[in-house]
């Protein structure tokens, strides 16, 4: 999916909402227990629950590979499951030499070897360039490159100060000149507050990946008043909040009550920003 | 696996040799095919032609996720007949926030949930101090942190000056306050000469991870003789170099030699050291 497709669907469903998809066995609900897989399926009612009131989702491949064989099953049925105009993200947080991350690009973006083809993963910038350009090399996917992060650790490498610029911001200079907004994004914690214009300023015209919304605390009106550009460019990761929204028989409809509400939050955002 | 008992496997064996099984399907020998998992039996017959010269291997997740659920059952497989007394590296470069941390290490150290439980695995930095601590929460498992590593993008990042030294530098300063060198150990390019003896300096006990001698150029004299400590210190990759000295029904064989030439070369060294 290119960027325009995606701001069509956006448009679409005047939604930017991406639901992070990482279910843990022992939080969902008990009946789901006698299914043959409990994963996929608490996956599969979530996805039919709340695919009409986002654009993305994103499972974060840790969950699934934590269950080992059965739990890479669980990702392979669930990456199948998700509608086509849905834009998918492996939150895989991958990168490594050259010809490692070539193949890491095989395992989630090439279905005849992998059985997955996800639009976009995520990739930690530590490496650098050659970590990064074996994924870009497939046309129409995308790089989601680690850029400033939500949790309590990102104090501690990616604010350090160099010649020029915090860290983060190095990131995200450095890498603009690998690849255009066409095909790289950057994950920006919700959590930044005021960092949150600068990073827009340092890339206008990209879509950001933010995770931190809810759960870790940020809000979704200061992202946006810093973050909004003028195809969005943004894209609001939830995943606790809406998939554990309910315990019982009826967690998909609590689900949906919790995008439900999100998504129209972000219509009135993307109303009174004109982009709808 | 503990310190102690690693530096034991290094006196018995005269080697610090890792070796990394990194196998492709199109470069393994012809005759493999016919094998029901020729990935597997490829790693089956190195390990066995090299268990007693190495004592590391490191299988790198990316060969494996590349070919989905059945380059799982070869990591799965592959990790299940390595003997017990060897040091297992899961070369993942993993890393993300807390809770998601956990469950990488439930995939590479949890036997019970996900079929594996390796002593060690290699991590990124760049989200700081909560994405590497649920790696430590294991009695006797290892996290390798990347430092300094040996592809040509480490310039990007790796090498800005931050207020207090460069941003590799940073890294093993920060994070030898998160845990000592009995479960945290470094990933250090053979490729990068003299600095080798500055991060010497900066870890004096810590065991290095060097990748880089052979195919990417590095020299094992120069890595020993600004790296040695005085229980070894290193552990000193080598992947393509040995897997593929062969192509023939003899690869085996041609990989045990090359092994056997760098364990002499280590055991000369070792000797010279008066650590055996």
């Amino acid at each position: 999916m290119n960027k325009k497709q995606l701001f069509e669907q956006i448009k679409l469903k005047k939604s930017f909402l991406c639901v992070g998809l990482d279910p843990v066995l022992e939080n969902i609900p008990q009946h789901l227990m006698s299914h043959e897989d409990p994963i996929f399926e608490f996956n599969r009612q979530i996805i039919e629950a709340t695919k009409d009131l986002c654009v993305a989702y994103k499972p974060n491949t840790a969950f699934y590979e934590s269950r080992g064989i059965k739990g890479w099953e669980s990702l392979l049925k669930t990456w199948a499951h998700i509608p086509k105009d849905i834009f998918t993200i492996a939150d895989a947080k991958r990168g490594d030499i050259g010809n490692t991350s070539a193949m890491y690009a095989d395992a989630f973006f090439n279905e005849e070897k992998s059985g997955m083809s996800f639009d976009s993963i995520t990739v930690a910038p530590y490496m650098g360039k050659d970590s990064v350009s074996p994924f870009l090399s497939y046309p129409d996917k995308w790089v989601i490159l680690l850029a400033a992060t939500s949790n309590e650790g990102h104090n501690d490498f990616q604010l350090l100060e160099t010649p020029d610029g915090k860290l983060y911001e190095q990131v995200i200079k450095v890498s603009s000149t690998w690849a255009d907004s066409d095909r790289l994004m950057y994950v920006v914690g919700a959590t930044r507050g005021a960092e949150f214009a600068n990073i827009r300023r340092l890339a206008p015209d990209s879509f950001f990946l933010v995770p931190g919304v809810g759960a870790q605390g940020g809000s979704l009106a200061d992202v946006c008043e810093f973050g909004l550009n003028d195809h969005c460019g943004l894209l609001i990761n939830s995943s606790r909040g809406i998939i554990y929204a309910g315990k019982g028989e009826d967690f998909a409809e609590k689900a949906r009550a919790e995008a439900l509400k999100l998504q129209k939050e972000m219509q009135e955002i993307l109303e009174k920003a004109e982009l709808v």
